[in-house]
């Protein structure tokens, strides 16, 4: 296998193939499964994870629920329900769910429901991967000449059904010549970054450099950073977005060091029901996430914790948004 | 022993007793010493750790050292050396060994020189538990109501010769029913918050909650913090404090959403030798911090990390110093 040959999932012979995100960068291990719900536990657990992917791994599941099935309304409403509740923040996935819903109520009566279904699965899916493209063009566009990125949590490969949104703004200006160095949050408490972003960008050979959460006002205060991209889960109609947990604080330290902060997301983030950031659900993790790390206790379990998935960054500050139609900025507006 | 009856140092029958806080919260382990070598690692290692407190250490290192010692002198140079060269930044360390150096200068020809030495650095303890008393009780000002803190590092017992300075402030005030809660930030990455402010927090029966160090900013924005206060490693004349990573963000943080931020840490962590935190020398730690947790790796022990274990907080963004002598505002002048 190539060195940059990994891939977050693909569906082949009836089945779905993923990597098992939780045991990078260490092992690299494909669990190949037809069943939904193990698809449902593999996004709860984090195997699959990322707002496209999970989008895209859950339509999938819907597909193959009714694989083969007598009656599939039964177990189609079933598994749609089993899959909305694996996670509450990221809307591809209640987007992915509703498209897949919609498909299944056209075509309930055909014959050949599976197919129709996995056709529209490969469709979401084929979907992101142009979206991913298109956020990495546009994204050439925020640099003004070879920058020292910062970024936060993952958003590559691993994260989406291409290659990436914050990640492919990255990757693609690398392979344009324009990056130095990239700087990746390690982002407690599941480590993403220096689990999955440090393993994407070793794998694309960009040059990067690993940070504590709390260290990257330092580098934003000595001008070690021209600008900060991160992805996002939620995007309300203003503009406001849900990410993984530690953007907030990003956006504020790039607001006070005057330093450009940019969001890339597919226009499949945006939440099209909802105004403002005050309506989106943050998910709040298990207290084991900040109490232990890979299963080993770092102190008491019996402590209490505040433990937030994700925080919502207002979009005054928010240089621009990336999506697959382009670079948009404050103030946003995406009723339009 | 009674829950609260824990120490971080205290000499004893010729022997610094410490307790191994690098196996805390699990294990309280108390490891015997009159080996000034065995001290210098120990603050190495950050089994003695806080400003104050490897001040403290240091002096008994300096005291032991020339015991029984028919040259004194040769043994006391190289000993003061090797206790300089343990760690870089908290000033109290150098103040207390210029203490003992000045000492030693004086009682050299002395036949109870080691006694002279002894009374020295009981002296420098006895010192800074006093003003570890007067800063918790001058903090009481700063609470306008029953309140709920957020800290960042450990400030505590664990940290000084006496019941701590950020800590001591929390303490006195619970002690007077000024109190609601405590966040913790669990302060990547040797987690000095989950580990031992918990700890502590946990001995003396004051709620409290851990949390992220980036979630920090979730909890201003949500009105859920009414004041902020961190110790200090070093502090300019000009009020410039170097503290634990993450300092800086947090005083931004509170700066953007308008919550009081302050410090307390004894006068001898000021630095009366420079004017502003430019001339603070930050200490960069060994990537495994943050590759690596509990000698378990997070990820490939070959990235690049950059890894500054303190960042400087400018002094316009502290509301207010607390000293031993009272609560000093911005602008700070402590030539006076």
């Amino acid at each position: 296998m190539k060195q940059t040959e990994y891939f977050s999932l693909k569906f082949q012979s009836g089945k779905l193939i993923f990597l098992d995100q939780t045991k990078l960068p260490f092992t690299e291990n494909y669990v190949e499964t037809d069943d939904y719900n193990r698809i449902a536990e593999a996004i709860e657990r984090l195997e699959i994870r990322g707002a496209p992917l999970i989008g895209i791994a859950a339509a999938y599941a819907l597909a193959l629920a009714i694989k083969d099935k007598d009656n599939p309304k039964e177990i189609f409403y079933s598994a749609y329900k089993r899959l909305a509740s694996t996670r509450p923040t990221a809307v591809n996935l209640f987007a992915a769910l509703d498209e897949m819903k919609n498909q299944f109520e056209m075509v309930i009566e055909r014959d050949d429901i599976y197919n129709l279904m996995l056709n529209k699965a490969e469709e979401i899916h084929k979907t992101d991967e142009e979206y991913c493209r298109k956020i990495g063009r546009h994204g050439l566009n925020i640099f003004k000449k070879k920058s020292n990125v910062l970024t936060h949590c993952n958003t590559g490969r691993l994260a989406t059904g291409g290659d990436g949104t914050a990640f492919n703004v990255i990757k693609t200006a690398f392979d344009n010549g324009l990056i130095n160095l990239v700087y990746a949050d390690e982002t407690r408490p599941l480590l993403q970054g220096s689990r999955l972003t440090a393993f994407e960008l070793d794998k694309h050979g960009i040059p990067f450099s690993l940070q504590t959460d709390s260290s990257a006002a330092v580098l934003l205060n000595q001008n070690k950073v021209d600008l900060v991209v991160t992805g996002a889960d939620r995007i309300a109609l203003n503009g406001d977005t849900a990410n993984k947990i530690g953007t907030y604080t990003l956006a504020i330290l790039c607001n006070f060091h005057n330093i450009p902060f940019y969001v890339a997301a597919p226009s499949t983030t945006i939440d099209r029901k909802i105004l403002t950031g005050d309506d989106i659900t943050i998910e709040y993790r298990n207290k084991s996430e900040i109490l232990s790390l890979n299963n080993q206790p770092v102190t008491s379990k019996h402590f209490e914790t505040f433990a937030p998935a994700f925080d919502v960054t207002p979009s005054y500050l928010i240089t621009g948004i990336i999506t697959e139609e382009g670079v948009f900025s404050f103030p946003y507006n995406f009723l339009r």
